[in-house]
């Protein structure tokens, strides 16, 4: 990798107020001898060093370790490949012929879990009758509870492979071993990072060794940053078709599953040259909520959604209280298109 | 109050493991001395008890220190009249002749605070002229540092006066002081309670004893629960004119300022039958999030925005980096209405 | 104010990559304007400007409203006196004879809030023999719902006053209205500010403005920074016997009516000179979380702790889940002294 | 297993003040073919239908996706055997013949991260002169940056066992691939789950299927109730020996790395018989609150502590600014020891 790549990065590091000339002259050496420069601004109380260079070789160092130090204050982000400096133009990803970020609104649809034919069939049809792209569906369910449904396995993926060839509808699927990264990726179109392993480096580095498209939720307690990092993880890996998603982030509210963080997505668009999805059911918990939240997600500018639909959600095995019926599907897509066509995107 | 204002309240008693059959008969006991219905379903390992009755009576009684109880679990909201259970139909608060949540979008738009005459009017002609219907601008400004510009006082008022007179808009005003309330409230169409006092009762309570509409806004640590009771506060004191304003709530995430709990709109609405508008400028704190947060309050259904104009932002006293300028407010308008015609809101 | 006692800021400036040589020129010349010195460190990527200068100045202007700006990261605080930058050594206030901050652990223990004269009367029995110091007890109680009983106003400082005398104990009152200063600064020994209340800077100025000592508590949703500067905004107007008080931030979880953030008495002691106490009683909201988080209290290095003890919790009109009993009470302060004794504090 | 074995639940299910007759007898319908119990109590304006059987059948259905259905509040956990209620005496962990929540207050010590022999023998020596127990030492670290060091894999964990053999310290070690638990338990005499991993369930059961004791670090963004389900899916695969460990969650507070929650020490223990520890290191983020925290974790009652010591942080690969040196341990352990004699634990 060259060096021009990496960009170079600042650093600013605060000494504290009985820092002595010795505990200077210690972090410029350091900062010297890594080839980095260091700019010294003395003021009347305190002493700021501003670090320029490598990023890699000057956030590696624990510079808040070294005697006299106060603070270290990284002026840069630590991931290099996913942000826009190192790519001005937006990515496309190529979902089974789906394109994803490249302007449409692009929606995803199906059952949180595949539970039968039946079910996912009929979440298929109507998905696919109202204008999705893409079907959802999963085989591997991670769950709080160790006593909840885990998901049909294989099992679930073949019903996921017909469903595609009746309806259509490249799918997509979570991934939640990386013993099963190359079981999942023979079937899915896109696969899937949940929330609960969006930290989860093991799994993050097998995603990024395998040819399919990759969708990373964000973590439901991970900043903007600590995301962009996971994708980077993926990334420098080899695999660039990546897509990201917002869910909803933990917060104090309880009224709602997770706060919808729609502000991430033009944050996200400005740091970063992947695609931003959002997720409204997660996010909210409840049914009423998916309808506005995907409408906020449009005007926002997000580059598409993935919805719960399922045929009769009193009997799901899986967050039945936030799947929409697929009339209510119906229904929102008439007013995604109206929003879309307002804005012309 | 009739007791059929109150309704009724709900609270589940959990008792623990090991309360004796004499810790039971006292929480009974005591139910039944305040007028409430005790249902008691004894189970194989744990005893709950149903509390059916007046809400005032039943959750103010310390249920946590009886001997033997585990939890107190409130089934309920503590707060009546501004509750949807209270009012079915939606209120709507007029200001200065311009109704709020009557079904329109209406836009509050101007100065963060008021700084000159020229800075105000300059703002004001803009906004007037790209369509907002009411205009903001701040006398008195609530400020972490001590050392910050703390608003221009009666002085800022007469300005804002001045202003309404010359371009028909009436205005909005922080208040931060029980003792500036009847100063303000001459002037003023509606009176803003800002982030920072929502939880100050005494304010709220003399805010509830004047005439004028007030615009609540929530707390940036504040559940939606202690929210409404804020509101609840008001009302109760013989002011029904409140309009809630959502403007980011303080999580994790350091990207944006605050971060839009956009969810909280239709939450609000399902709980409330009061208008609720949405702050974009001070929930992301940057001038280019301002755009994509508006079209967001539009689509999710909000009544209302209140948006920070500035003629020259980076020569603002407060807040100057989200403030957008004229041009870009006109170019919203523009988009706001079109999202609105496409929903036909 | 003389200069030299603002000390000197630094804030980092980071320009955009696409900042234009202008844009630079722009910021340079405006920190010059103020008297400010500007070091700019040119890198690949990113140009970074190192302010140093008069901190009031330097903060109070929109750096990241100016064109070509991407970010502004302050490097020093923005509170000055109440900093150990100003003063090295530890502040001791004095409470009607009891010191606090002198090395030694000060308790002060009393009812949440004053019901009755029994109930006060013995409750502070209770705690002076057992060895506390200070009592507590409210006149005046914010309470999240309206609807909740609200203190006993005057009656309850005139019980408090009688109580005093009778059982040789200095008093804390809580004041919520800048109204009520003058009336309550006349019996108490001890001024509080509420959690709810942190961020309510006219009362905090009027506090500054009287003679008695002021307890701070944090808000339970603010940050270090921001309590230590409302405790500059306190200082400021001339009072500097200020005790800051930790109480429990509000979180994710739901175990515990708040976080207790233990952290915060080691991180305020290198901040400030102020002395730090905790309340075990509010952070966690239950019996019998009391005694350990006390004992964390002391052992953490805490100036003291304030608890609430009631001879009857079951009875309480406020708080009673949090209450100790005077049993309960005597028991820990033994722990206490034996924590305190092993600490050598 | 038994049904006895579950306990029962209770689940408070809250109808809508418009749901119909139909809507509850739906309800109650389906709590009878489960073969629970449904407690009906009809209020004035809520009628709310309490649910007592097997926890994990009525947990199990979306009672919100339900038509007429407001909202559904567990009343009991969704974890078993990890509960106080399944085992009401402290479990007692042994770690190569160290015991863990017998009562003593266990120091577990050492470096981050595996760097060197020197290194790792030099802080090994140093934990065991000054009185640890059990040695740290990571050979596999997660780290949110991709270019960050990544430990030094099997080499790391032979440095450790040569270790062990040379102090006479039984070792902790991290494992974060479902793939490395069988060298990893070849190895280590106590298996850590990192915080970003304590939601990976598939780590979680494949660690539940192995021999060697388990220490489960809370996630630093889940609550309790998660973790505690997050030991369940170990204790129910079979692996009944597992330590629990506070680390700090994420908060809005910024001055730490993270915000210790010291009170889920005593609130675990109120829920569970699994022993838990803190760790002051990772908590904190900084060395000078290592020792105040750490005491602070002796006087709330935990099990013990894992302190990251190093001979020389500024040269440490990972976290450097928060290892302690060997001198300030020892410092350290004479200061826990007081207060472990003053409580007599």
């Amino acid at each position: 990798m060259a060096a021009g790549r990496n960009g170079d990065d600042a650093l600013i590091i605060v000494m504290r107020p009985d820092a002595t000339p010795g505990d200077l002259d210690q972090v410029v050496q350091r900062l010297t001898d890594i080839g980095a420069e260091a700019h010294v601004s003395v003021g009347q109380r305190r002493t700021v060093v501003g670090a320029i260079g490598d990023r890699t070789q000057i956030q590696q160092l624990p510079w808040e370790a070294f005697p006299g130090v106060e603070r270290a204050v990284p002026v840069l982000t630590s991931y290099k490949f996913v942000s826009r400096d190192f790519q001005a133009e937006d990515s496309v990803v190529e979902v089974g012929g789906v394109p994803i970020g490249a302007g449409a609104f692009t929606m995803i649809a199906g059952p949180c879990a595949v539970e039968s034919r039946d079910q996912l069939f009929a979440s298929a049809a109507a998905v696919k009758a109202a204008g999705a792209s893409i079907l959802r569906g999963d085989a591997f369910k991670p769950r709080t509870s160790p006593y909840a449904f885990q998901g049909l396995g294989k099992q679930g993926l073949d019903l996921l492979a017909e469903a595609r060839e009746r309806f259509g509808l490249p799918f997509v699927a979570e991934v939640l071993d990386p013993r099963h990264v190359e079981l999942i990726a023979g079937y899915a179109d896109l696969i899937r990072i949940g929330t609960r392993n969006m930290s989860n480096y093991t799994l993050l580095a097998e995603l990024g060794r395998q040819p399919k498209p990759v969708m990373l939720k964000r973590g439901f307690t991970a900043t903007i940053d600590e995301w962009l990092n996971a994708a980077e993880y993926i990334y420098k890996e080899g695999n660039h078709q990546i897509v990201l998603c917002e869910r909803g982030i933990r917060t104090f509210e309880t009224q709602t599953r997770n706060t919808l963080d729609i502000s991430a997505v033009p944050v996200v668009q400005a740091l970063s040259h992947l695609p931003v999805m959002v997720d409204p059911s997660h996010s909210g918990g409840r049914r009423w909520l998916v309808s506005p939240l995907t409408l906020a997600a449009v005007a926002v500018g997000a580059a598409g959604a993935i919805i719960d639909v399922h045929p009769a959600p009193e009997t799901a095995l899986v967050d039945g209280p936030q799947a929409i019926l697929p009339g209510e599907f119906a229904e929102l897509m008439g007013q995604v298109r109206a929003v879309v066509a307002a804005l012309r995107r």
